[in-house]
């Protein structure tokens, strides 16, 4: 008996040792993040937080994976327009539409948010629920970046997949709080993330049920009805979740309403920004990037007590393919 | 060892015995619901469902509580119409507002839609998320229904709770799917019928993130946002959840496209109409009530193969103060 228990107690120090974030360095962020998860499911503590209540929010783009050159949802809806283009002739004359056929990124972007948009219902708007999940599966199961020629979806961050297993393993609940449309998150947030689709809130167009050849059918209409970032972020927790965040983590100012929302609850809080500053293994642009911007976040975080991660510095690895 | 063995097969054998739906009558319906969930919980059989896969949404009002003489959700509207009246002496003139002082329910509903919008966005805009579930959280603890002088949440029904009692033990993940407001239910629906605040999809007014006095609140603005009812349930399903129910519990035409779509579905489906004919116990109305009218959903439960419960037959109690 006593054997068992010998065994039982080194097997317990065994699993204590391990290490759930290996791709972080020992730096202040990784020391923040230990510290809170073990005060909040510490039972008794005086920050101990119910099981139901440890929520944890998570932008997608910057955060989870990368958004650069430009936000990964564009390639998508650019290959939807190459795609389309037949049924349009018009579109080689009409910005952004134009400038995607031609392959012309800056030309695209010069059609600002709007052109944007448009671009967006254009490869949207028709299409039922069921249409647009199977052209996404399609889409991230075999779409490659154009520089890193690498499967988007191998474009994660490590670390915070890492992140997401250690707050799953102590009872957290976590979610996807994006800019990005819901539709183009959810074929794939599961296998990836580990997050269900319905833990997934980003942006939507309307949508309206009918019946189609005697089908029921949810289709997209040609209007947004929703954006989910900067002040749309806390609505969208709301409307979605009904209970405040304890934990937030972002990469840019789009965030910045979500960690303010994080940070005013009354009990313990984490808000974690990642701050893109490794041009060799990623990108590095923060204050003045069209992508991600981060310059009133990174004024506001000091004050706030907000978690400033150096990709540079506080990461071993970014990718799960730099690995060794 | 032998006596364990006996000992634990007799133990598993009570626990079989127990009837999970004991207010329900050995009827038709019943008899639907249990074989509908011990198929999709049987592992190996070619109808099983996984876990996560297992979502069922509810209607809340006629479904899950009452809702006559109008739904309850009015009641709090009037008596917050009351409690501001002093600030809007105009209310004493116009209407639905005036006929809201005077007691006069057939007046106010008079208004009509558009009226009975006016009263709900009247009563909820420029109130903080915070302050309206307050509001909603001591009203629901201490106010009465009219007749029966009963709290409202004691008004619901009891085979009701027993059947999201038993989905829950199988591993489904209930949804309220109601017309009414999302942040008029939050409040009380955990505690009453063991739904999460995350888990409750209804209707709601545009809100707007803001800095009011230092502090981040989300206020209510005087739009509708969205009707979560009729051809708005499958889309707020869609949006909230993101996968396609495979139960659906209503009593009302309000619920019928939310039924067909989750009929159409692949695999197996439950689709239950709870039929409001009890008079005695209840209420009795159907065809051609304003209030939870069931109609064309009447007409097709036969062909689609839903459920129709009779309240009066099917059930041996309505309300839980009704047990022995």
């Amino acid at each position: 008996m006593k054997s068992i228990l010998v065994l039982l107690l080194l097997a317990n120090t065994a699993i204590a040792a391990v290490d759930p974030l290996p791709s972080w360095n020992n730096t202040a962020p990784k020391k923040s993040i230990v510290a809170f998860v073990e005060k909040v499911t510490k039972p008794g503590s005086q920050n101990f937080v119910p099981l139901k209540e440890r929520v944890a929010t998570f932008d997608n783009d910057g955060t989870l994976w990368s958004e650069q050159p430009v936000y990964f949802q564009y390639y998508f809806a650019f290959d939807r327009i190459k795609a389309l283009a037949p049924q349009h002739p018009e579109w080689k004359k009409k910005e952004p539409f134009a400038s995607v056929l031609k392959g012309d990124l800056n030309g695209t972007l010069a059609s600002g948010d709007k052109g944007l948009m448009e671009m967006f219902i254009a490869t949207q708007a028709g299409m039922t629920t069921d249409e647009y999940e199977k052209a996404v599966a399609e889409w991230i199961a075999k779409a490659r970046h154009p520089q890193t020629k690498r499967l988007y979806s191998e474009m994660v961050f490590q670390p915070m997949l890492e992140l997401l297993a250690y707050l799953h393993a102590n009872g957290f609940k976590t979610y996807i709080v994006s800019g990005g449309s819901t539709e183009f998150m959810r074929p794939w947030s599961e296998k990836v993330y580990g997050i269900l689709p319905e833990q997934v809130i980003g942006s939507n167009i309307k949508t309206k049920f009918e019946i189609r050849n005697g089908k029921p059918v949810i289709a997209g209409l040609p209007n947004i009805e929703f954006v989910n970032d900067n002040v749309g972020k806390p609505v969208g927790i709301q409307n979605h979740i009904g209970r405040r965040p304890i934990a937030s983590f972002g990469n840019s100012d789009g965030d910045l309403q979500m960690m303010q929302w994080t940070s005013a609850g009354k009990g313990s809080h984490l808000c974690l920004y990642v701050h893109h500053n490794d041009a060799t293994r990623e990108w590095a642009y923060d204050r003045t990037s069209n992508i991600g911007r981060l310059d009133k976040g990174l004024d506001k975080a000091p004050d706030n007590g907000w978690t400033v991660v150096s990709m540079k510095d506080d990461w071993k690895v970014v990718y799960p393919f730099d690995k060794k």
